[in-house]
Order: C-alpha cells, then sequence, then structure tokens
C-alpha cells in the first residue's frame, strides 16, 4: 500500500506512479483496432489491465478518426515514430471513469471526462517551464508502443482525464483533443480582434481553425482549400468566411496576390491584409503560399504537418517582410479553454462529425477516413454500450 | 505654395503643416456646443476655418458624449488637462469630407469619415515606436485648447480621417471612438478563447467591453455594477454574460470571492478563473475588488479613469498572486480593426445609442447624459442637414 | 518497496512521494536554528530523518540570512504566512548529498548542490503551466510548518536541488536564492541593451538586482537608497552606476525629477529615460517615485515585499503615462541560468558577503543581520564541518 | 517660406517635406564612390545640393563598407532592389552638421551626428504601428536611386540624424548602423541572463552580434564558422566565448550535434542548450544547421540575408521541436541604445575596424573589403579634412 501518492506534494506528476499490468475481466468484451508493424490494421480482442496507481480505468465512449492514424496505418511511421510492433490506435476520446486506482482524488466512478492523451515526464526542464507538449518522453496514446483509445476499455492517468458536464456529448469530447491543436496554434500566433486572417486548408483541423478564428474575433477570414466541395462546406459551416479556391495553375506567389485581393475592402487598405495565417496542411505549396500572403510584419503559423524536409522556401521574402514563421507540436493546456468554448456556446462543432460507426465496425471508421471521395470530415467510433460495473 | 506635402516621404505626419487660420463663409450656420472657464456650457455659433495643408474640413454628423465631456464642464479640468478658455466639446465623431486642403491625397471631397480625435507630434520617440497615444504633445479635439466636434464643420489632419463604407451609419463611426479605448485595453490586456473574464462597470465602456470580450472568445464573463438596471440592459446586449450586482455592504475582498464563485462550474475548477479583469469604472473599490478576483498570474487591465490617487491597494497580495496592473491611455491603431469588427458583423453596437439630439439641441446631449437617473447609455447629436458645398 | 518512482513518466513531481518521518543518527549533531511562535529564536539539537522517496538527505554547508527571516522573528507573520509554532528558519542554501531516498536518479552521494527552497505541488493548473512559483500548495523550505536550512542535515526532494560544479563555492551556491529572486523580476520585466533601468534600494536585492542589470545590458543605471554609505557600496560593486541619494525632504515625485534628470545626457533625449524601473524596497514612497520615473509606456518592477496595503498609488499618472504595474511572487525556473551566471562569470556575487559564523553561532548571524548599524549586506552561516557518511 | 514645418504637430515625418535640388559650392569638393548599371564602380566628382526643408547638409567623416555594397557592385542586385543607373554608395555614415535647411530645430551647425540611412514615408500604417523598418516606400541612402554617404557633403532630413557625444568617434558612429541590425535581431529574439545562444558566422555582424549577445547576459555562448582565423579574432574580441568550426564534410545534423555537446557542462543539463540562434550568415546550410542546434521551443533569429530560395529545411523537426523562424528587414528604434551601449562602455567595437581609408581612396576600401583573402573585419573610409563653411 502507498497511500503517500494522495499526500499533497506528494502526487505523482501523472499520476501514473505505477502502471498496473494485472489483467482483469470485464462485463463485455474489449475490441480494439490494431496496427501492425507491416501496414495492416486488424480489429482483436486485447486484455484489459486494473488502473495503476493514480490511473483511472475508462470505458471509452468516443474515439475520433485522425489524420495520423491513417498515415501510421499505411506509412508506417511520421517522423521518428515508428510502427514496430501491433499498436491500438487512437488519441482523440472521451469517455467514463470505471475504477479509480491507487491515489486518485480528483475523479471518481461514473465522472465523464476528456482524454488529453499525452502523458509527458513531468520532470524534465520542458515540464517543468510548463511546455509540457515538448517533452522528450511524453508517452502518446495511440503511437506506437502506447496503445490508444479504439478500444473498449483503457486506463489513462487521471491528471490527464478533464471532466466533461452532462451537456456536452461524448463525442464532442472527443472533438476535445482537435480542437486543442487549434487552440495551442492560436495561442502562440495570437489573433487580434478585428484584424485580417487566413486559414489554409478546409480539412477537419481547417475547419476547427476556421471556427476559432472567427470565435476569437478576428476578420475578415479567407479559407483556401483546392476543393471547392470543402470550401462550400466551410462557407456553410462558418457563413462570414471568404473562400477562396487554390489555383493548380498559378504559382504560390499569385496565388497570394489573389487571397490578398479579398482583403482590400472595408475601406481600410493595407491594414486589412492578414496578420496571421493559420496553415493548416502542411503541404509545401501552401505553407509558401501562406509566406507570401502573410502582411509585412505577420506571422504564418503552421499548424499542419508534412514532409520530413521543405524545398522552395521565400527566404528573402519572409526576410524584407519580417514574418515569423512558428511551428507547433500538438499542445498544451488546452483542455479546460476548449471545455469553455464547447460547453459555453462559443464554439460549435458538431456539424463536423459526418460520420460515425459502432466500435465493432472501427475498420469501416478508419478505411471511411481514408477514402478522399466521400466527403467525409469527422469520423468518429461511438460505443453505446452500457456498462454495469 | 509648398507642394512638397504630397511627395512621397515628404507628407507631413499628421497632414497639418499649417494649420489654417482663414475663416470661409459655408452654406450652413456653425452652431457649436462650448465648455467655458468657469464651468459652464453656452451653444454658440463658431467660425469655420478653411482646410490647411493636409487638412479637411468635415461635415461633422454625428458626435456621441462622452462622460470627459460631462467631466470638463462639471469640474473643470482632468488630471493635468485644464479648461482654461472657452473650448468646443467633442471627439467621438463622423462626417463627411467637404473640401481637401493642400497635399491631401487620401481623401476627397464626399468620402465618408470617422474621426481619430488625438493628432500627436510625430517626431518624438514615442511616436517614432509606434506608442503615439504617448506622445506628449498630442492635440486633441474638443480639450483645451483645440475645438472639438460638437460643431458642424470642422477641420482636422486628413491623415487622422479614417475613411467608413456606406453600410456603416455615421453614428456607428462615432462609436468607434469608444470602441477604440475598448480595443486598446484588449490588445493591451490580451483575452484568450475560452479563458474567463471580468468587465466591471456596466456604463457605455463596459458594456462596449462586454461585447468586445464576448467577440474576442472569452468566456466565461461576469460583468458587475452597482446598479440592476444597467446589469438587466448588459444582459439583453449580451445574453451570454453572467451579471453580478456588487454589495456596497460587502468589502472588496468579499465581493471578489462572490465573482469568483460564478466562474467555479463546467468542471474546469480553478482553470476557469478569470485570467483578465477589464476595469471600466476607474472607482477605487473597483479597482480593488478587480485585484482580488484576478487569477493567480492574472492581468487587471484599468481602462476607466478616476482620482488622481488611489488608496487601500493590496499590495501583498499582488505580489503573492503575480498580479499584473495594467494602465492604458486612450487608444493607438484601433480605427481600422475597429472598422472591421462593425462592418463585418463581428460587434453590433447599435443598441447602445439611447438618444440622439439635433445639433442645434446639443445642450440637453449633455444634460441627458449627465442625469443619472434616466437610463441613458449612450447620448449623440446627429446632424441631418444636407451640405450643397 | 515502490520502485515505481523511477520508472519514466512516472517519477514523482517533486520526488517527495513519501516524506520519511524515521529518524536516524548521524556522525555530527544537529544544531539549528528555530523560530518561536511566541517572537523568540532558540538554538536546539534537531532530529535527522532517512531522506523518503524521491529525497535527499543533505549536508547543509551554507545558508544566506534574508530579511524575511528577521521579519517572522520579530513579527511572527509576513502577509497570510505565521508562525504558529517552532520552525527552523533558513532558505538560502547550498550543501551536500550525504543519502539518496528510493527513487532517486539524478543526484548520488557527494554531489554538491543549491536548494530551491519551494516545494509545488506539480498537479495544480499553475504547476502544470510552468508558473509552480504560483501553485498555493507551495512548501516552503523556512516557511512554517516547512523547517528551513539553519541545520546541519536536511531532507529535500532531489528534484529541486540543482547540482553545482566544484569551482563554485557553497557560499555562492547559496546566494542563487536572493539571485534568483532578481532573474524572475528580470525576466518578467524585461531589460534592454542600452536602454535607462533605475533600482530602487540599495540592500541585498538592490545590489544584486544592480549587478543583474548591469549584466544584462541595461544603461544607464540609476540606484538610489536613503544611505550615503549603502550607496557607496553600489558603486564600489558596479562602477558604472550613477548613485542616487533619495532625499526625504523631497515628494515622491520631485525625486523622481532628480532622478530622471540623471538620464538626460548622452544627446538620447528622452529616449534614455528609464524604461525598466527595478522595485527593490516594498516602500509605499519608493513604489510612488518608480512610478513617477519610469518612462511613458515604461515598468514598474515590484520586487520588494512590505505592507499588506499601499495608500497614495498615482493612478491618474500611471493611466496617462500608460505604465505596467508588475509583481512578482518569488521565482521558476531560475536556478539553472542563475548558475551559469555565477559559474561563468557572468556575474560575481562574492563581494556581498559581508559577514559570515558558523553554524553553531547562527544566533550571532541572526543578530548581525538585524541590525541595521553595521554596515552588514548578506550575513551567511557556513559549517566547515567535514562529514564521513 | 513655410514656417510651418517647425510649428509643434506640424513637422514633417521625416523632415524631408521638400528635398532641394538647388546645387551650392562649397570649400572642398565632393569626390564620391558609385555603382553603376553595368556592375562597374567609379570615384567621380559630385554635386553639393543645399537642404531642403527638415533636411541638414553634413560633412560625412565616416562611411563603414558593407558586404550590400560588394554585392551591388558584383551582382547588381539585392532581392528586388536593382541597380538601374549611378548611385552613390555607402550606409553606414556619421559626419558633422554643415547647414540646417528650414524647419529643422533639433540640430545645429557643428553637431556630430551618426546617420540612420532609412528615411520611411511616416504616414503608412506600418510607420504608424511603429514599424517603420517595413514601410514600403523607405528611402534608403546608397540604394538605387538614393544616394548614399560614401562622398563628402550630403543632405539627410535632420530627424534621421543621432547626436553623437563628442567622446564618440566618427568611427564609433558609423559602426552604428551594423550595430542596428544586430541590436533589432536581438531584441526581435530575447536574449535572457545566463541562458545559452550560439552565434553562425564570424563576420562583421556575427563579430558584433557576439559582443551584443555577451554583454545582454546570455551565457554560454557559442560561434561558429569554417575560417579558424575568424574564429580566432572572435575567441581574442570575446574571450569568454566558445568557438566551433563548422565541418564542411559533417551535414548540419551532424554539425548541430557538434555544437549542442558544447552546452553540456556546468552541471545544467538541457536547460544550458542554446535557447537563441543568431544566424549571420544567410548560408542555406548555416540556417539548417540553427534550426537543430535550438534547443525545444527555441528560436533561430535569422539576421544574415542570403539567395531568393531556400531549400531542405527540416520542416518536421521544427514542427516537433517547436521553433520559431523569425526573420528581420534592418532596424527601428535603435540608434539610441546603440549609443548609450558605445558610449557608456558595455560595447567596445573599436577592434573591428581593421582597415581605413581616406575618401579619396574609397575604391581601395571596397577592393579590401571584397577580397576575402586579407583578413579584412570593418573596413571604413575616413575623411579627416576640416570644413570651413
Amino acid at each position: 500500500m502507498s497511500p503517500a501518492v494522495t499526500t499533497t506534494n506528494g502526487v505523482a506528476t501523472n499520476g501514473a506512479v505505477k502502471p498496473n499490468k494485472t489483467t482483469i475481466s470485464t462485463p463485455l468484451p474489449n475490441p480494439s483496432l490494431q496496427v501492425t508493424a507491416d501496414h495492416n490494421l486488424k480489429q482483436v480482442e486485447a486484455p484489459v489491465y486494473a488502473p495503476g496507481i493514480g490511473e483511472v480505468l475508462l470505458h471509452i465512449k468516443a474515439t475520433g478518426v485522425c489524420g495520423s492514424d491513417i498515415h501510421f496505418w499505411r506509412h508506417g511511421k511520421i517522423g521518428s515514430l515508428v510502427v514496430e510492433g501491433d499498436c491500438i490506435l487512437g488519441h482523440e476520446a472521451a469517455g467514463i471513469v470505471l475504477q479509480c486506482g491507487e491515489g486518485v482524488s480528483n475523479l471518481q466512478p461514473g465522472d465523464r471526462v476528456a482524454v488529453e492523451p499525452g502523458v509527458p515526464c513531468g520532470v524534465c526542464f520542458l515540464c517543468m517551464e510548463g511546455r509540457y507538449n515538448l517533452c522528450e518522453d511524453v508517452q502518446f496514446a495511440g503511437v506506437y508502443p502506447y496503445d490508444g483509445t479504439i478500444q473498449r476499455y483503457k486506463c489513462h492517468p487521471a491528471k490527464w482525464c478533464h471532466k466533461i458536464p452532462d451537456h456536452i456529448s461524448f463525442s464532442e469530447g472527443a472533438l476535445l483533443e482537435p480542437l486543442s491543436v487549434v487552440m495551442h496554434g492560436i495561442n502562440i500566433a495570437g489573433l487580434s480582434l478585428g484584424r485580417g486572417a487566413v486559414v489554409c486548408g478546409a480539412g477537419p483541423i481547417g475547419l476547427i481553425a476556421l471556427a476559432a478564428a472567427r470565435a476569437s474575433g478576428a476578420h475578415p477570414i479567407v479559407i483556401t482549400d483546392l476543393e471547392p466541395k470543402r470550401l462550400e462546406f466551410a462557407k456553410k459551416f462558418v457563413p462570414s468566411a471568404i473562400t477562396y479556391q487554390v489555383q493548380k495553375t498559378l504559382s504560390a506567389e499569385e496565388n497570394s496576390k489573389e487571397i490578398r485581393r479579398l482583403f482590400n475592402f472595408e475601406h481600410v487598405g493595407e491594414y486589412g491584409a492578414p496578420e496571421v495565417i493559420l496553415e493548416c496542411t502542411g503541404v509545401e505549396s501552401s505553407v509558401i503560399t501562406a509566406c507570401y500572403t502573410a502582411r509585412r510584419g505577420g506571422t504564418v503559423m503552421v499548424i499542419g504537418v508534412g514532409r520530413e524536409i521543405m524545398n522552395n522556401l521565400p527566404f528573402m521574402h519572409l526576410s524584407l517582410a519580417e514574418i515569423d514563421l512558428k511551428f507547433i507540436n500538438r499542445y498544451r493546456d488546452t483542455w479546460p479553454a476548449g471545455l469553455q468554448c464547447l460547453g459555453g456556446g462559443v464554439l460549435d462543432l458538431k456539424p463536423l462529425v459526418s460520420h460515425t460507426y459502432p466500435l465493432e465496425k472501427a475498420l469501416d471508421a478508419l478505411h471511411t477516413c481514408a477514402d478522399l471521395s466521400n466527403g467525409s470530415i469527422k469520423v468518429q467510433i461511438l460505443d453505446e454500450e452500457e456498462n454495469v460495473f
């Protein structure tokens, strides 16, 4: 017995002082979706563990599928993160607390929570500075070798579970993860009331960025994409947005001129040019367009991730225009504020959930997300099963 | 002749290289409202001047009455600014360009403009740093000895006139001035999406601050006042706001506890405590309450102005909680962004105009504004006369 | 046994998962200096505890005496911190690791370390944001009920012990604590190369602030005090500093004019006016002088602590000059940078140690520090005893 | 006559309301060094103009040669700036005021001044925000079609001449221009006391960056270059610096590992890793090395300028490490602070002047600067002639 973890100033950073590897039996089976080292997906029953010290056992009720899940499946790696063995996917999740491990005081069974999937070490200088997202020893759910949330039962440190109120659905709770990416980007980039912004890319992150930029008071906001259908959705989602279809036949600089033209109105001239570009594609040509589009002294916030190496960066333009090129790695301290946005009516992201699947059909969810022709935006896996525990 | 002022890199900072004192005749009379050194108001015909180099002659179509106008009338001074002689009041204004002085290239007759009333020197180090609001030689319309906008015809440097589009009324254009105060405060304080804020005071500035904080994505937002009626209006104006009636029988610290209690919800605990307090009253007890209300590491942004000296500041509390106490002087670079907010539907401030008077009844406008019992919020003087010039 | 605390991502925040209360015997006695609830000091033998999980047992080799130690002794409280029982004083300390508790991996016996005395909870939102100095559950060595470092043997969480290299003496290591206060203030205030600064107060913190401001490239720097002798020392300590003796017969505003006059040279005019005031006294008249001394748009950084309440704050001046009034609570993330400064020759604080006493004469150290007539600056208690453990 | 420019709030932004094109006769000839559109240099007598409104006529006493002068000569362009006709080179200058044009009140004949060579428009939104270095209509001395300072007599707006005290030589005064580049970079990047920094490149800008970083309290500081001789000079110039010879046989990432290894000491571990990289070469491989060298969450400040396009940027690394890539365009508000540094003993840049030539031998000065084999650092053209005017 180690009651120490409940002591003030003695609680472990992440609550997971001792990840428990004792398997337990559960009233329902635990189907899971796993990626394999040889680029396959498989749906298999997974063991369930008792919550360790500082951990809670969750019934995962909702998991959103992310482009990175598809990437791990198809390419087996993202940067230095390599799928070297079977790993349960999923990191955009919400669920119900079933059991609390030793030393957990902030949660109790029955609590509804959103999962913050990255668990940092808590002791390095980056954790101490509060930049825990940069911790080099983060354990991220759904990234090999750490199992993710596309399963029914999962243990997670209580510290990284955020309580959600009853009027927020599990589906919305799971959206807090992609919203967190956007909020971190906006926190770093710094949008201002009545100043122009551009969002590059009308995928799930771009659409959330659009809504969040709008909710932050940026104006005017232009959203760009290659696909007219995605822009149509964006326009319906945030009617005050201006859409711009990127022209493949134009160079980055030419596209940027077209985008900037959309800001020349309302009698404010160059003042109205976009101060911040939220680049949500990670595609080279889009990042370069963003560099040319930002006003002098502006900021290009690279939220999207892409290839290892980027070429053709307009170096002298960035110098002459004194543009900040900023990059982010996931998020920090974003769940509570994101929760306020969803719970307080500041943001409504529900329209983004285009497809849902029961846990047993998780494989279909990934196939739907991977298929670019079906107009899917956010695909979620929902588990409606009731638990008597 | 000095055509030089039109030369690129040779235009005078404020356009007013040579304030012209040649009087001209006009199709209509030029009634004006003046404050006198002996604390009186008088409505008299004023001379009209030809626009000097860099200046435009405006037909002032709307002027809002500000608490400072009342203060100059009743007390004869604000800080070091003393009414030492007759001075036309008014600084929240919009109008139409009638004539352009030499060297004016950004405006032409017929243009509709909002007036930025403070004209800084343009050469001191504060102007060079872009903090022109802090220029020690600013010439501010409506502050002795610089005549204000409660008259029909007024010359003003073209550089400090901001074009407004047709769908923005002059009344709204005049609201850009108080909105600018708020925007500058918010720019300095830095609100964040989904983080809590408190607005102290539900007068015109407090109400604009409430709307602007809401438009910036702050949540939850509590607005405080002593008067239930003003809070009722605030609630109607911004329905998602939470109102708190300050209790005179409670100490500042006790009131702050009640206010903080309103943030303890949505399952986010202390995270939800107000990060920024927008103090819009300038009253000592309210500033002190603000100091106790801000979360640890938060900011008290003092927007309101008050007495020369403040007592009873909770010094040790500010130290232990590491709170920033920030102050602002008017605004800088706010008209274009404010215009975007009003023109783009980000903010709708029209409901704040509770009373309007024609120019010839400007005296009544000041009396209405000074009377605290009539529920007036923003009183404006509108001149509907047409000009054939 | 709980080896879990050594697991990556499972180490307790502060290492002190389980403060051990098992007493152990030591080769030497453990004399300690304690403050009592009835405002006395007593020198008594104290028990020595075995290091708990995550803790190390230290041989404290040096402790500096701080004004707050004197204040606890004479007044029994600082703000909400009250001496309700016997408590060993001391928090500016360095020593040698004698034993490591379970789960300690970053230190080993024989390591020389500087002690960061405040141990935050590690789980609240302030700890998570990296603002651990604002944690409301911090356990601070030398503040009742947490025993301090004026004793030979003390346990402390390994996480809050910072290794120091051989060429840094324990005396210097102990100076890292007051240096940390100054560094945090400078980090928040933001000094700039070639911009003017004022340091108010030539006590230990003011003198360190002077040296640190100089090392940060601020110039010119004026240091103020009431006592000519302290200013003389300051001038010898940092010869490029300008000294100003505060005149009791002058008002705060008049003193500020004299101070500002010292910046009117080098042909840079108002540009040279002090951008940042490092207020190190916490005395009301000095804070007010600081408010009048800062240039428009400048910052008054209140480092000194003082009375609960402050009166006579020049409210309107702060508004018109748009001055930031900032406050700090101790420090965060400052030991490593402070260590670089002392170890790299950026700062030499050794001349500040005016008096030293052996541990057995700790009482004399406090009396010397409390006596304002003896010219003492920093008084330290050094324990030269060798340990065979 | 137009006395208006002397009126408060009526002075032209740049003083140059009316550039005068009346030639005048002078006691001495006016030899000048001009670059031609066909990539040649010529030394010819140039006309002298009477100072226009707001201008002063200067006797240029010192001009430093900059790499950009060489670049204009050899390549005929830098980015969008093209040498389309004869243009007098030179922009790092100091001199004596000989005559004041109309409306000049801040200077008088005999004043010794340093020249800020860029004259912004003063009316665009970038000028109004204080970011005048980004003004798109800047008139920059020595950049076609604006004549520079490698001549004896030159008119310049009084507003952009900074008085220097007697104990600062003209040679030092001319060094304020390259120092300004560095100070702007450091202002934007933000160095901290006791935190590590890297300077890439030991040319004139790199060496000034090294001295300025040292004066700002950064520690440790590593400076890198390919040439051992330049590193030797750097070490003599700033003895506490650590030098690293970039290995051409190593990749950018491998070089970065070697550089980072130099920070692993003083017991502070990763904390000591370089927070800011001041990249002063503009060379692709060096910028990429900088990206890998900065600590997680750090900043790469690109001060050097280079090719239009940059390839091989480590995009994913920047994302994962959340690194800010910042760019600057010249400087703003740096002369007064730079002057304080030189005048106050904060920086001594005199050792950087390796070669000097009289004005009549300006051609030799450019050849010396262009010759990479002679160990020249900063080459200056000094005019010792006395003027009786």
